[in-house]
């Protein structure tokens, strides 16, 4: 049996989204139909929620799971009459936190609350700019500006990582791809030594970088499995030689690939 | 008074971190020092983070808030021993939702959480490499493999907006920038008018993307008041006339920008 769950919220959604999806992985056996609903912030899109909610109860013969971070009472009130499960985020937390806190929220009278914006908006663009900037390697002169400098293969990860650093922790990462060139020098690359202590090193299956090379330039030298197996192994020896600290991204998303850098290397968030 | 917030998670810590300043956000004179500690997955972490959580209850001469997404109950269990006002995030919500769904969660027998993890990773890969490839009006030639053309004045926001969408929702989007040689034609260039339905126009105050400009190419005409407000007004003139739908970026966020464009366009999250 399918169940629908709609994330609602009168801001992004994302809050709202990441907790839902996070409880509902718990729930392996069960199919969910996933509905994110942003910028419900009025009484007339309110009451279209309603509409909503209440036609994918119909359909799918059972309450819809709803999960909200609306702040406005009024808003709340409305998407509370419809047929489905209200999972509260915000009602259930906020009292037992004004008692501990001995101050009464702003959401108890009706104010809206500030969107999650981590990090200033200046600091993330410059970071942004900063990753493109210093993307692959095409420019060294900068690394002195650099909170971090990645390393490793070509298509490893390095790219998305560095910009997932900038957006979401407003970290200016310049990337470096290691080339047979360099392995050859069976050392750190020269343009990098003098900012040995940023390095942070990638490592990956080579099976899974010969899959991921291969849809850039099938079946050429470069996306072998044997040139992927060589790369890797002398890379990797490089790492351990120089005591660079690596991860392997293999199993893991981006957001896990950045989360585990920043513990890694003690950086924190840039605001 | 200040108060210490962590943010707990044996994953990433994006959840709880998420939800924890969205709440935190409504007690708005309170000063909070929020400490965010991703991959708190054996004992002994727990462990440590006791102490760390009693540490800054002591410095403080107040509980700490702990807002935690951890799934294995035995390092719960520890937590929960700190000094800490805990906001049990999966403990709350999992036992109402397994009434409803009438299924006992992973979560009960002890098995770990799927980490949030939007789209498939080639997907939203897929969609970093599209972005930047079609960057900046670099090339026009792949527009048909688009979902979505953003256009706008010379660092009005569409890069990073760009690249947010294709990390967070898997979306492939191109940027093109308006020049002052498309505006004097007084309609759409002539590179997107076979992609019209996927255009999508950003605008920004003139007052704000001087200020950005500025601190790109300091007291140059590209940067001045003067042309600002000019290409300013002819791009939304062209907005209006050619009914392409666009967003002022000045007030938002990189997250409520790509929000609001997913709405306003009705796409949905690649997956």
């Amino acid at each position: 049996m399918k169940r629908t769950a709609f994330f609602i919220s009168d801001g992004t959604g994302l809050t709202a989204e990441a907790l839902g999806h996070s409880l509902l992985a718990q729930f392996e056996k069960i199919e969910f139909e996933r509905v994110t609903v942003p910028y419900i912030a009025d009484e007339e899109k309110a009451r279209e929620m309603v509409k909503r909610i209440n036609k994918a109860a119909e359909t799918d013969g059972a309450r819809p799971l709803v999960f909200d971070t609306i702040v406005n009472s009024d808003i709340r009130e409305i998407i509370a009459t419809a047929e489905g499960f209200m999972v509260d985020i915000f009602g259930t937390f906020l009292s037992p936190l004004e008692q501990e806190l001995q101050s009464s929220s702003s959401y108890t009278v009706g104010k809206s609350h500030a969107i999650n914006n981590e990090g200033s908006y200046e600091r993330r663009i410059n970071a942004v700019n900063f990753a493109l900037d210093n993307d692959d390697g095409a420019r060294t002169r900068h690394y002195d500006e650099a909170d971090l400098i990645l390393v490793g293969a070509s298509r490893s990860g390095k790219t998305p990582t560095c910009l997932y650093l900038a957006l979401q922790y407003g970290v200016k990462a310049a990337n470096y791809p290691i080339t047979e060139e360099d392995l050859a020098d069976q050392q750190i690359p020269k343009a990098l030594k003098p900012y040995k202590e940023k390095i942070f090193g990638l490592t990956i299956e080579p099976e899974r970088l010969a899959t991921i090379r291969n849809e850039r330039k099938p079946n050429s030298r470069y996306s072998s499995i044997k040139q992927c197996m060589h790369e890797i192994e002398e890379i990797e020896l490089m790492y351990r030689r120089e005591r660079i600290p690596y991860l392997n991204t293999t199993a893991y998303s981006v957001e896990e690939i950045s989360t585990r850098i920043m513990v890694t290397t003690g950086l924190k968030r840039q605001r």
